[in-house]
């Protein structure tokens, strides 16, 4: 469950939290400069002290490299850059000789290993690394140890300096740049890392070749490198190919190797590079969350939010160069910084109460290096618990992409209310495969069905294949953040050969509904039949079914063999009658609605993740899906309606029954339009042209009543008395 | 999720709120005395009158009676109630006539309703009521009226009065006490409110024979009504046999009618009466929490905190007699007060900051008038987000008691690790058979199955009969807060004809683990064969299973077909070979292993809720069943190991697997030997002689190693280089 309340207690919790650490801590006491410090920046001083403390008083320990992800070599390496980092940056601050001798002895120690090693005895791919099972973790360390050497080297012996330099870090780089090149020539999250620990280690070393190599590529030509991947890896508008999670990770060494290009390479001007991407990304970043938590679009473990040290850092660097207030509320959000002169503003200004309130909106944010490649839409209404919907237009997104163009999800009321799954994975768990993502990442997250968008004939978007799928990308046909009616539609050719999908997602006031409503346009086409299946992932207790189901209740099937279909148990089924109906669930105090619109043929499916599953690696939960058989179009058209409150302190209950009475829709010469009457007998229509031209005036009549609108689509009231 | 986190947050959102609602409320400015007023009391001021004016500008409204709980008719009659009892307190507290002459023009229209009244058309029992389906919800509305009629009626005509009197109040005192005399004269909490509804109207009307047969009865013989129920009703400590859940709805009929008779029978010391019980009963509620929710034995809802109107009366009334400053912090938890005297004192005294922490700790509760009917054992260890092993070695607990002796429950970290179901009931919701209890209340709520207790030949104790069950206690053998090793151990016989339980529940410190660890002896004894399943209800996601499975991942099939057993699906099952095996769960960042020790003949089913349930009206929740077939005597010996740390937001695990490499138990001569190896080599021993001698020295020999100790149980540290 993510809450705006849990976010806000969190943050007080995180900025309580440093006097319990005082009391408990073994670090040496706090010196009188730092008690002038600004609380969040001396809390961070503290931790950092008491982590470097333990770390030093265990002594240097560098095992010879053997564990995957979870594990004890593998941890403790990740240790070891940390506590390289944060020794530097205290010995920086401080001028405490005795974390500088730590930072020497560790890395002398490095020095030692390193030579020695080949791949990792744990690599499971083709890109293995040394000190890691996989290069990136290699990348990580680079990019940690350089920063906490480069704070240090100054205090050592030639002899000490010379073999650090020789066998920890240009082995590493050397490693990175040349011997693991595949890797460090992609265009990808991966790469960013290897390039910005190879150039900030260039610069260190005043290694001119380095920097190059990270700049432009191992080539030097500029078709790869640290520059080419601010341009292919973020859209026009800060967009993420992979998505905010992987967003979130690569965030960093974009950030931190940015700020070393600025302050050595200032002609450079990294941070106006295309229009000031890399801040433009960060924003994009924040704004891609909801209650803290990142949307989980593709491959993304769902607990993780704001409060992550990458966007410690990326606040940090980006509060430096802009110092805007709004950025002040993320860092009090995560109720952390960084150590960085970046950290000591970010934390100095928050305690000055300049912080303002960050300016989450809707917005439009195109994909694709040139912004021709789909879109995310985000739709956002209301205050701190607010309603946010999100439609994901975007294109496949690389290897961690899943196969759900089109879908979408829904937050109200501080929850999840239409999920995405996320990654099948159970990160640095050893049980759970090492951590790793499981198999049932593949066989059911990323599949078609495990989203809500229509899957074809219980197959998978471009039947599961990635390289096909970057090939396609959605068009966003338009985008409106119009208050009281925000839309976005967007259309996707040959989700399987032939058959394109097309959707208008709209939030709508409507007016005797107390809540914003979604209407769900879900078009699919094809000149030949398909079955065309669209689930709904919601979340919440079912209270009530308006058509009657047959239910599976004494052995519980499964949905289908393959393409994720072999992961849901089917509970009921129904095939209700032509008009309209609904199903009713109750999440955290608040009734859902879902009402959709049938011509009679439509099977709803009540089912449930977990099947095929003896691991037990899947969540499980509940969905429900429309099934539409033997179409060639077909037309989706669905209301979901928050309505009412459940108090269980208060043992009250309010409006737990949809106030809405029927739908209807029609679709005429390409115009849709739905007309709901309410429980109250008012009566609505939204009326949906699919012209993108704002002025253009529009006119339906239907059972004898016209309507005429402007543009893309209205909400229009109606005579109570008129026809139904 | 219950967390001791959020429990804060929500007090301070619960403090901030008053703010907006002020902003947003149509009620008069706050005079200046108001002002000076506590903040609690003011925001209780406001709330009341927003509640009131909103009431009073919507008129008088007192429908004709016609819907069940939830519905229409029964709402408005609830919010009557409230608003009689607030108008009046507002009276008292402003002097504003308009309160008052409300209040009048309430009573007057229900002086024209009540005379028309017969059973209540949606009546469902053998006790209808008249404005409510139930007869309780009549007491509840009158015992909430006479408050407010006490504070106006002075202000009234004399025809006014008299009617209001004669029509409304004598008539409801007179249908609860004389044609619902078979509820009144119960020994149950709807005769508790009955009672205090029918004498707190004798005091008012100044009618003595009301009261005396409130207070001793219809035939005022003290074998039934309010002093009996004192009696009968609790425990010597306090404890009500229906539980926490209607312990805490009974208590505000028998504080708010003991304040009453206090004020106007002071010699009748009903506060000391039996020695302080009713106080006594009030901090016994606070105890049976978690978190601030109860702890949900029997028919229980689980959303049911100490955030509830019951409370802040009760914590009112009893910090005006005792001014124990630790009731203040249970205030400060709610959040709330009542506008008594009693709760300006709360409010003002909050205010001074003279809270101290409510003094949670480890208790034996014992059941039953005269303390001999079985106990509830708390075992408690730890900070705000502790540890808390309950043990329910009740008594059946009336007609909403389950079926469940010697069951148990576990929280830690904020969670419940080891659940109890509570009750299948979806309150006020009137999809849900109108907010009454489910059919699955019974057939699966109620079931031994569905508790962390022991079912013979998969029947539930005593046959799901609950008159037989109220013959049958439980005997609480021992119990020990020592710290270190806490233990509750009871024994129940018969509950299938021949067959005993004795449980002995341990939570130890064990040197090598890092937090306390539960063991759990449970042994089933008969001189007859026969099969007994131990399920245990964990919340958690599996993470590793220690033991081969047979999985049903293509169809899920019912474990049985009555007795609760229709209700569990069977994800897996498996016969794990002798010794001992181990399953992993993750809840929240923490990891919890469950060991048991097997001699190859025990079956392991993995199973969950949700078969047979057509309406989903289930949770649907994990269980592990263990099952023994064949046994005369058969000893379930298991631990519970919480350990590690996930944490999403920094990506680092710890200890995720368990630090216990094999348990073994051996029993010699009625003593129980557990002991332990753990993965670092260290070994210890948990022994138990049962012998509650605390003096008495016990010896055994194993495998060589002889081990000393005294009294009941005790962790013993063995030679890490002896004997397996």
């Amino acid at each position: 469950m993510i809450r705006r309340t849990s976010l806000l207690a969190a943050a007080a919790l995180a900025l309580a939290a440093p006097a319990v650490a005082e009391a408990a801590s073994p670090a040496p006491a706090l010196s009188a400069a730092d008690t002038e410090l600004p609380p969040l920046y001396r809390a961070e001083l503290t931790e950092a002290r008491s982590f470097v403390s333990e770390m030093m008083a265990a002594g240097v320990v560098v095992p010879v490299p053997e564990d995957p992800g979870g594990g004890y070599t593998h941890e403790q390496h990740k240790r070891n850059y940390k506590a390289i980092y944060l020794a530097g940056e205290l010995y920086r601050i401080t001028g405490e000789q005795a974390y500088a001798d730590y930072v020497r002895d560790m890395l002398l120690a490095y020095a030692e290993l390193y030579p020695t090693l080949g791949d990792h005895p744990a690599r499971h791919n083709q890109n293995p690394g040394r000190l890691f099972w996989q290069v990136l973790n290699d990348a990580v360390w680079l990019v940690y140890a350089v920063q906490g050497y480069g704070e240090i080297r100054g205090t050592l012996s030639e002899a000490a300096r010379e073999r650090i330099d020789d066998q920890v870090f240009r082995r590493a780089a050397e490693f990175l740049s040349v011997d693991s090149r595949a890797t460090f020539d992609r265009i990808h999250n991966h790469a960013t890392w290897a390039t910005a620990g190879v150039g900030m280690t260039g610069y260190l070393l005043g290694d001119e070749d380095m920097v190059e190599r990270a700049l432009l590529g191992s080539d030097k030509s500029g078709t790869s490198g640290f520059l080419r991947q601010t341009e292919l890896l973020f859209s026009p508008d800060g967009y993420y190919a992979e998505g905010p999670y992987y967003q979130r990770y690569a965030l960093l060494p974009f950030m931190v190797f940015a700020d070393a290009i600025a302050r050595n390479d200032p002609e450079r001007r990294i941070f106006e590079h295309r229009d000031g991407i890399l801040l433009k990304a960060l924003y994009t970043t924040v704004q891609l969350t909801y209650g803290g938590y990142f949307f989980p679009f593709n491959d993304a473990m769902k607990d993780k939010s704001l409060r992550t040290d990458e966007l410690y850092h990326g606040v940090a660097i980006a509060y430096e160069r802009t110092r805007d207030p709004a950025l002040l509320s993320i860092a009090e959000f995560q109720g952390r910084t960084v150590l960085s002169e970046g950290g000591r503003l970010v934390a100095r200004d928050l305690a000055a109460g300049k912080a303002k309130p960050f300016p989450f909106r809707s917005l439009l944010l195109r994909d694709g290096p040139d912004g021709d490649r789909g879109a995310v839409a985000v739709l956002r209404r209301g205050g701190p618990e607010h309603t946010v919907l999100v439609a994901k237009n975007t294109s496949q997104g690389m290897g961690h992409g899943h196969f759900d163009k089109l879908s979408w999800q829904l937050y109200d009321n501080g929850n999840e209310i239409v999920r995405d799954y996320g990654a099948a994975r159970f990160l640095n768990i050893e049980a759970k495969r090492g951590g790793r993502y499981l198999p049932e990442n593949e066989s059911w997250a990323k599949q078609t069905i495990a989203h809500n968008t229509v899957a074809v004939d219980m197959r998978s978007h471009f039947d599961g294949d990635d390289e096909l799928g970057e090939t396609i990308a959605p068009e966003q046909l338009y985008f409106s953040d119009q208050p009281g009616l925000q839309v976005s539609s967007a259309r996707v050719e040959n989700v399987q050969p032939g058959v394109a999908l097309q959707r208008t997602l709209m939030m709508a006031d409507i007016p005797g509904l107390e809540e914003p409503t979604v209407l769900d346009l879900m078009r699919a086409e094809s000149d030949a039949s398909h079955s065309y299946d669209l689930p709904l992932h919601y979340q919440g207790h079912i209270m009530e079914l308006g058509f009657p189901v047959e239910s599976h209740i004494g052995a519980r099937p499964v949905l289908g063999e393959d393409n994720g279909y072999q992961h849901i148990w089917v509970d009921a089924a129904a095939q209700p009658e032509a008009g309209d109906t609904a199903m009713t669930w109750l999440l955290d105090g608040r009734f859902y609605t879902y009402r959709f619109v049938t011509d009679g043929s439509v099977q709803a499916i009540l089912g449930e993740s977990g099947a095929n599953d003896p691991d037990f690696n899947l969540r499980r939960e509940p969905m429900v899906i429309l099934r539409a058989r033997d179409k060639r179009d077909h037309a989706f058209v669905s209301l979901l309606e928050s309505h009412g409150r459940y108090d269980g302190a208060a043992e009250q209950t309010v409006a737990s029954r949809s106030r809405v009475r029927t739908m209807r829709h029609d679709r005429i010469n390409g115009t849709d339009v739905v007309r709901l009457t309410l429980a109250d007998g008012r009566r609505v229509a939204i009326a949906v042209s699919h012209d993108t031209d704002e002025s253009a005036r529009h006119q339906v009549t239907l059972d004898g009543e016209t309507l005429a609108w402007t543009g893309f689509a209205a909400v229009i009231e109606l005579n109570a008395g008129g026809a139904r």
